[in-house]
């Protein structure tokens, strides 16, 4: 089959923007100029959504008026809850992401007063809500109380998920992966959702596809998969056997290499740190030493790096989440990130409309179906 | 601002498909290598989803086939009702469609005996009666029974509406709008359909991304928005006058000009007689000659020809369909050629993922948030 030269777009230029850099020279990532580095070190999630919907970095006061304006947005609507009760307890969570967003778009409509901003800070705030009044409800049979005055969104997750105050080492792991999940360029779902805002649809539209996108084991979805492969193996050795099998067979381990990054990623050895400081906090002699090794072979085998999903994986296990909550995780973040690109596309928008190379059949006269052959 | 050379990726080649042609030599749509007016004249909107759906045209004991296998999928799951009866009354209807497709894809997802095909002819069924039955409920209070056995979509589809079975010349004008609907090569909402099918999630995760990019007006939402510019007029002369207006103020007419197309759309004359012959029918005197008028003064002023929206506004009026429906009815029939295309995408997938051209900050240095000013 013909093959254009840039499949997947890989490479081609799609638009600009001024809200990240990924992969400069290889490596690097940046947040509206700031490396990941510094953010992930010495800001908080809030600080980060911030900064990457407003385009500068708050004050104290901007922050703590910006927490306490997302702490309400976190009770949900009743007519939401019904139909959040309606999807099965069996339904995969990202499909519960997607409804829940698409629901809240015709509860709470954009337009009437409430702007793209609001909406954004309305899904920082409720995403997480929307996910665990699910949970509960299926789980538990309660009607969870989503609306915590916990401080951060991280916080506000582990409280509504174990049903106590976290302790802060999981907070803080969390915050930070909140943190370095944010925002990345062009990626598939923010893409998605710059395509879907450039036909000029309410913001929701755009949101509901980017989440579809992000359900995707080739992208958001690698965490979970990387989550149930660590788990496969009872020791290091053993794992080590698993990968060699895997790359004899020429099979993918997800969780590995990048599509722009090409030395390393930089969010990786970041939440690889609190990956392993959960581990030694918790005794976890298994899953941490299974990930290193893990990583080890992977580049002394196929020179490929852990991406941040590889490690997210442990920490968000170590943290007591169950796998299936891995990508809404991813969501609860990225919609930041997503926000700031819709609004962007916005600012200065085109039709994103590709064309296609054709590869069907030459113009065939129509066979009126009386002479068609059974 | 930096422009990228081809901003919206204009002419920029994203893959390849073999499923429709747009615009070869500046005019031409093929289905499948079938001309659009072949298909308009000699076919039904179901031989043409089966074409696109299995590459072939069905013989007639496959036609009654595939239309049998249609009627029992337009019953609703109980659940997915009280979902709709939880959106609002005054939702926009494609915030319906959207929340609706992404409801049943957590009812009745995707694997579990259920493949990529079953969905679409699933989609293609209920559509029409996801959309009608969220109408009916709030506009009469009723809990419409969507099962019908009309034997065409476009027929359950007004019988839905109009609470009676339809006479044949709206049933057949409908029949044919659907299928000068169905599939467009790589416009918007299918390529946001590709885009998210590249991750691997499941299909209706595509589908419903793609429902969002659809509503957007300067997508689906350009036929709705040409009914409001046609019904602001009393007369052909008032619609001169309001058309040169618009064009004095450099403003857009929605329904005229094509990103690809760069003589005429095919299908706008196909869709024009089946309004003529509406407007005699029903003995309109004032919406068919007004948009004959606002045609004539867009050629005349700005060498711009009709696309299928603006002539498809004034059949569908005539049919006796509300404005707010004329976008879900594009997605009762894109269905089809985005089905098509989800499953093209997964045959010989490469993760959709372009590149960014950054113009933002240069890298800078964190100021912690003590040091920051208010």
């Amino acid at each position: 089959m013909a093959q254009e030269k840039s499949a997947g777009l890989a490479g081609v230029i799609a638009g600009h923007t001024g809200i990240s850099t990924v992969g400069k020279e290889g490596v690097g990532l940046t947040y509206r100029g700031y490396s990941i580095e510094d953010l992930a070190e010495q800001a908080c999630f809030e600080e980060v959504a911030f900064l990457l919907l407003r385009d500068r970095l708050p004050s104290q006061q901007e922050l703590d008026d910006y927490k306490a304006q997302l702490r309400p947005l976190r009770a949900l609507p009743d007519d939401l809850k019904v139909i959040l009760e309606r999807l099965p307890a069996d339904a995969h969570p990202m499909d519960v992401m997607r409804t829940g967003c698409s629901a809240l778009g015709s509860l709470e409509p954009e337009g009437r007063g409430r702007d793209a901003s609001a909406i954004a800070h309305r899904l920082v705030a409720c995403f997480g809500s929307i996910l665990l009044y699910w949970h509960r409800f299926h789980a538990r049979g309660d009607r969870l109380e989503t609306g915590t005055d916990d401080e951060s969104t991280a916080g506000h997750f582990l409280y509504l998920l174990h049903g106590k105050k976290p302790d802060e080492l999981s907070r803080r792991a969390l915050d930070v992966a909140l943190i370095l999940y944010a925002e990345h360029e062009f990626n598939a779902s923010t893409f998605t959702a710059r395509t879907i805002a450039s036909t000029l649809p309410d913001f929701y539209s755009a949101v509901t596809g980017a989440i579809g996108a992000l359900r995707g084991p080739l992208h958001g979805g690698a965490n979970e998969a990387a989550m149930e492969f660590i788990q496969r193996f009872a020791s290091p050795d053993e794992a080590e056997r698993g990968v060699m099998e895997l790359v004899a067979q020429k099979q993918l381990v997800m969780g590995f290499g990048h599509r722009v990054y090409r030395v390393s990623d930089p969010r990786s050895g970041i939440i690889k740190r609190w990956s392993k400081r959960l581990a030694e906090a918790s005794g976890d002699t298994r899953l941490y030493p299974i990930s290193e090794r893990i990583e080890q072979v992977m580049w002394r085998e196929k020179k490929l790096f852990p991406n941040l999903d590889f490690y997210s994986a442990t920490a968000f296990h170590l943290c007591g989440i169950p796998t299936a909550m891995f990508t809404p995780l991813f969501v609860v973040s990225r919609i930041t990130g997503w926000a700031a690109h819709i609004m962007e596309q916005r600012a200065d928008n085109r039709l994103i409309r590709p064309s296609a190379d054709y590869v069907g059949p030459a113009p065939r006269p129509f066979v009126p179906i009386f002479q068609r052959r059974a």
